[in-house]
């Protein structure tokens, strides 16, 4: 038997006890681990600035955020009301809630070896919603992977949280029989093959797989005249934070009439000082990206293995597919447009993105409302007067997008709703107390938000 | 360009206005369908009699369904918290909510002409979530399909409804790039095709498959000896009803020391008068399936063409895969336990089923947590001492179930999370009532429930 066979069987035996936990219970644990993470916190932070060269500060303000999602989800099913119990008394007795799928494959990703890595937001939106979970190691942070999955298994019952490695070894968990959800964060590539084996499966599993995007800031003409070196600033910084290794990286910037602003935007990013990044590939492949657009568009501003910013014409960049590949890493391309039509079929000829922001001026907005129409249909969420990076963890988030940026824009990974992903509806027919789960009893011992049919419902309901 | 890719353009171009459209105006073009459909409903009735042979009465009662249907989802988007709108104003101001996906591909089912049919539950859905629709006319209720067609047509803005015809049309249909979402009922192999065709796109796209299922009948003990010529009645009649075309259909049962019932169900299935199949494929793929099975198990009862009641033991049962295969019509195949941990066998063996039905005597159930629990792992829908032909249009009923039931367990055809389907969150940050939709706006202008964060939220709900 395989690691991966092993973990799968564990983890489904794992699920006949652990999908039928309360809420309560489920949010001890979850409220633990978060704990157990803090308790050997400086032995995590110190291993994986070794192994991603991250910084410390930003390594233990993402611990933070780590533990601050989990004690989310704790929050989240302690409460209850989360999983949409419905009772309909019409002619026949039918109540429903959403319940877990069982074993859930998670692959971390390279840029967050914590808040979406091992202990990061799918593993803690799967076992929040009763899921056990089994995460493929990040081979960036394979230390950082161990040390973070022994405070997991830790804390959990036998079965419920079980760690592999290895590259076919991921493979074969997607393919195996037991595994029922699958999520991961990386590249498109990587997503894409995922996406391709599950669908391919005897039992094909739904795949949540975020894999970035270029996130288009589109500037209006009179926020750049009234605020362009405001904006500048706050771009670079978008641009270059934590050497533009975000899936929100600003990748394409969209204004009318920019000298002055591609002028400030340029000094800043020549100025910026160059920072390892996560790996060797990753850098290998930033300098391939950075020499592919360098072919194509004018390079303004170049740090030698570093922050690069490139400029072009709308007609160019609207002749030129593979502008709207992603690079990841420091750099970002200003595409100037000539005429509102120019600026509409640039939104228009978008891929799928996890964002796309929008500097307007007051009331410009309102003269946009096309624009903003177009975006809709093309992004996860739409950032207004700020940037992409920075992805809240809040009730209403929507870390998700159309493919390419996720392979399911119907999900978002962060914020409650991506506990959503790993639950179906179960529905029971005129079933007696003794048989249906406590949230859907007669006398809602739980006290949970109940939608109730026909009837007149009173709820008070509190997040916080 | 082929009649596909103009309906898909058209639709694509309908969806920049339908997809915006408010909830007032959709319902009422919803509640105007159903009308037009009521008001031709007597041609309806008539062409849709002459191609599928289902009988006055019964299609008056799919009508009657189908128009409550449409109403059902024009009252819940005329209500409109059905977006789950969220809005939290913490450190961030980030507001969600769901939205349309665009165009959506219908496949309809020959054994409901209208309820899963052109106007039926997927058309209704999408059409309230704000997706255009694309219909594939199911070859054996041509006519029908048209006239039902017609009636959407006449009330629907230009673009946002199409019928298409013919088996390489509907492949084209969900290989274009503007479909965006793909629904089905039929076969399983029909769905399962759908299903690879979608997942092999460049961008490919949610298929939400209903691929019928056994609907095993769990009789337990007590029951049986309690009230077994009662269930026997029961089961019959929802074994036989419209000559066994359900997706529902229960066509295996599952009970102990059975030899009196199985008298009793084979006396009354022997005089089950022959009915005409829905097509002469229908029936030919019928008499296969039952040699097949007459060739493994006991055939206890048997009108030639019509219905027909198998026995086995647990132990033939579990030896023999091709069992567990639906064989769509009247027949059904009661498998007999020894003993408890051979019924969960039984249940633990299934695959993916829409339903399980249990019947138990009173208490009775409370010794069986662990074959419930099962239960709920392999379906949509437990129903406890009934049928599970009847499908309920309410908000609570989920009428779906883990592959190859369907090919996404998450999802539900009938009941108002269908709607959910056809949409996907997206989220606002930092954005001006301006750039909201009214859902999301400050003043809550549409009157919605919605969840505040923090806050306290109190809601008064109602549904009809």
């Amino acid at each position: 038997m395989s690691a991966v066979d092993r973990a799968a069987r564990a983890a489904s035996d794992a699920f006949a006890t652990y999908g039928w936990l309360n809420g309560r219970k489920k949010g001890e644990l979850l409220r633990a681990i978060a704990s157990r993470l803090e308790v050997t916190g400086d032995a995590i932070i110190a291993i994986a600035n070794q192994e991603t060269s991250l910084g410390i500060p930003r390594l233990k303000s993402e611990l933070a955020r780590t533990c601050n999602q989990l004690r989310m989800f704790a929050g989240l099913v302690e409460e209850g009301s989360w999983v949409d119990a419905r009772i309909d008394r019409g002619k026949v007795d039918v109540r429903s809630m959403l319940r877990p799928l069982g074993p859930v494959a998670v692959f971390g990703a390279s840029n967050f070896p914590l808040a979406f890595s091992v202990p990061g937001g799918d593993t803690a939106s799967a076992l929040a919603a009763g899921c056990p979970v089994i995460v493929k190691a990040h081979p960036a942070h394979p230390e950082t992977s161990k040390l973070t999955a022994r405070a997991i298994s830790e804390v959990v019952p036998q079965g419920v949280f079980a760690l592999i490695e290895g590259y076919e070894a991921g493979t074969e968990l997607v393919k195996h029989p037991l595994v029922k959800a699958v999520a991961f964060t990386g590249s498109r590539r990587g997503g894409r093959a995922l996406m391709d084996i599950a669908a391919a499966r005897r039992e094909p599993i739904p795949v949540f797989a975020e894999m970035g995007s270029i996130n288009p800031v589109f500037i209006l003409p009179r926020a750049l005249r009234e605020r362009g070196a405001e904006i500048a600033t706050g771009l670079h910084a978008s641009v270059t934070l934590g050497v533009g290794q975000f899936c929100t990286n600003p990748g394409l910037v969209i204004a009318r009439q920019a000298n002055t602003f591609i002028e400030e935007l340029a000094t800043k990013m020549a100025a910026t000082p160059c920072a390892p990044m996560l790996t060797s590939s990753i850098a290998e492949a930033y300098k391939t990206g950075v020499a592919r657009f360098g072919s194509i568009v004018n390079r303004r501003a170049f740090v030698d293995g570093g922050a690069a910013l490139f400029t072009t014409s709308a007609a160019t960049f609207l002749d030129h597919e593979e502008l709207m590949e992603e690079v990841f890493g420091p750099s970002t391309l200003v595409v100037e447009f000539d005429d509102r039509e120019q600026l509409l079929e640039v939104a228009r000829r978008l891929e799928g993105q996890l964002t796309a922001t929008v500097h307007a001026a007051e009331g410009e907005i309102d003269d946009y409302r096309d624009l903003i129409q177009i975006l809709e249909t093309k992004v996860g969420r739409i950032v207004v007067n700020g940037y992409p990076t920075g992805v809240e963890v809040a009730p209403a988030m929507v870390h998700g997008g159309p493919y390419p940026a996720t392979s399911d824009g119907r999900s978002t990974s962060v914020g409650t709703r991506a506990i959503e992903r790993f639950t179906r509806p179960i529905a029971w027919q005129n079933a007696p107390d003794a048989a249906l789960p406590d949230e859907l009893k007669e006398s809602n011992p739980l006290g949970i938000v109940r939608m109730m049919v026909p009837g007149l419902l009173l709820a008070v309901f509190y997040h916080s």
